[in-house]
């Protein structure tokens, strides 16, 4: 299979670095194409998505993604910033289901701001739609009647939209403990009022799996206050883009979050959770435990293989078991010490 | 003066009666007029916010208002639910700027979902605008080129509705800490970007002011992983319906915390955050110290009586410290029990 490698700004290459060493470790048939992405792509090709970048992008089978995000680009018109280059790819390549997966790992109690009982708790996926909402709708400035500057943006869903993202809900909740909970903000927005219909039509394909509603405030409080009782939440872009960040510090460790993104065929791009992260670029201080489940998630997603997914993952919460521990998680540990922890484990 | 009385629905009965024997023990020159609002109102009268009350509302020179929602409403039209009384008293007394403190109150560290070291760091303002974004803008249905239903809903921000809130962010932050932290999406939103370049402009004007900006995801990220980071926090609409309910559920007491919703005369409406919460309306179960402490807010705010409002907030302080304990803080005090509570330290 061939795998872009799309490694971009700022930590992105330390950490998609120690994926590789994984992934290779693994003896899997694997090609890899390596292309620029993000302010790296722009400082040296003048464009965050270039042309040829977006070519390997569709020719592989999955996208391997590290992050995008260099204050350098602030100034530059919006279609130049590094994020265009992670919202062209979701658009471009039809990725509208973003799975984030957020849990505790075992032994890092003590990296939650929760108090480890509450923490203990979290297992839950948030499935985020990221092809459409007040992202990509038309936006711009424009003058008011009274002559004074305004932004603005449409925020809107369509039924199609809704229903393959709540499908996408639904069977993961079946595969999980049967518990989706749908978030929106009905009682204000329209756009909510049809995503909470749709859903409520798509809920009679599976019975066995049962629906709840809440609004997306009360979502932020109940996270804080009682993540246990999550299992699927199923939210749109702009609040999957809140809660799921949200939910991840909850499991008290950025630095160890994965993310699919994924389209209806089963192609994918693999994240971290974690951006760019400027302050730390080029120290060996990130952590690359997300980057290296991302890459799993891309063997048990895109390429079928779950077994070495399942291995990789085990390798990751042994080598936390073990005392592994990056900057982040509160230790001295380099980037490469914790992808050699890993390796050590595999 | 002259306060409107709009205890409203579900739990909002309970705990506005309890602010008002707080405040009839003060012995203060005011006089009031209650009305129906919510789901009350529309049941008793077609609307959730009638003439009548509007009309009350208008006179007034402060508003005390416990809850609006009621499940009995929810297959309403949009206008008749409600949740269109508490949005059309923001919008049609210009009551744009709502303050939400949230503080962790001494002996409620076990309330907290965090940790009682992050928890205890908790000391913030969140500011939120209320008169526009998202929840005002142009919404409905439409059917798509392709025939689907499609729900939308247009956010935008102009100069002037950014400008005032920014000044209320600013001058709130210099009476405190001096930090304001303005929150936005800019990197997706035109709307975001309009209102950061804005705030920027105003900034001039505070240069004993420390202004910063963050991502919204980032924000609900932060305000986990160490809220105590933050003074005030100046926000939209949107972002501010989310940040200050997880914010308050951080501080561990979504009963505990009052808020203030304020035109640019003085004139304001006061309410606790919770909701109507209907599954214990009635039970005499509900925490009123929301409510008693929305009353003080109002007394500091409109009434310009600050001594009175620092009377309140000290005896309910006291009676925390002194064990009162409602139901959502652990404890098994009735509603009016906590009343007495506050009462017997004034
Ligand atoms: C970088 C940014 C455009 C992006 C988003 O808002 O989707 C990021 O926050 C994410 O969640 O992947
Ligand atoms: C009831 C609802 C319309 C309201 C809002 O979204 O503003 C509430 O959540 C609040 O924060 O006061």
């Amino acid at each position: 299979a061939l795998i872009a490698l799309l490694p971009g700004d700022g930590i992105g290459p330390e950490v998609i670095t120690q994926a590789r060493r994984v992934l290779d470790a693994l003896d899997l048939d694997l090609t890899y194409e390596e292309a620029p992405v993000g302010g790296v792509a722009y400082h040296s090709v003048g464009h965050p998505l270039p042309e040829a970048t977006l070519d390997v992008a569709r020719r592989a089978d999955a996208l391997l993604f590290g992050a995008v995000g260099d204050p350098t680009c602030d100034s530059l018109e919006r279609a130049l910033r590094p994020e265009q280059a992670i919202l062209g790819l979701r658009k471009h390549l039809s990725l509208f289901s973003n799975l984030r997966p957020a849990t505790l790992f075992e032994g890092l109690e003590d990296a939650s701001a929760l108090k480890p009982d509450v923490a203990r708790q979290i297992d839950l996926v948030i499935v985020r739609e990221l092809n459409g909402d007040v992202y990509f709708g038309e936006k711009g400035r424009r003058t008011t009647a009274a002559g004074h500057r305004e932004g603005y943006d449409i925020m809107s869903y369509d039924e199609t939209e809704v229903r393959r993202i709540a499908r996408v809900g639904f069977e993961t909740a079946r595969k999980r403990r049967g518990q989706l909970c749908s978030v929106d903000k009905a009682n204000v927005l329209e756009t909510s009022q049809l995503w909470r219909d749709v859903v409520i039509e798509v809920a009679a394909d599976y019975p066995d799996v049962t629906l709840t509603h809440m609004y997306v405030d009360n979502a932020a409080m109940q996270l804080v206050r009682n993540p246990g009782q999550f299992d699927v939440i199923v939210t749109g872009n702009l609040f999957g883009d809140i809660l799921s960040d949200q939910a991840s510090m909850c499991a008290g460790s950025i630095g160890m979050l994965p993310s699919a993104s994924l389209d209806d065929a089963g192609k994918g791009l693999y994240e971290p959770i974690h951006g760019s992260a400027p302050d730390i670029a080029g120290q060996g201080k990130a952590n690359p435990c997300a980057a290296i489940l991302s890459a799993a998630m891309m063997l048990r997603h895109s390429l079928g293989n779950g077994a070495a997914a399942d291995r990789i993952e085990a390798a990751v919460a042994q080598a936390i078991r073990n005392g592994a521990r990056t900057a982040d998680l509160g230790g001295t540990m380099s980037t490469s010490a914790m992808g050699d922890a890993v390796l050590a484990v595999l």
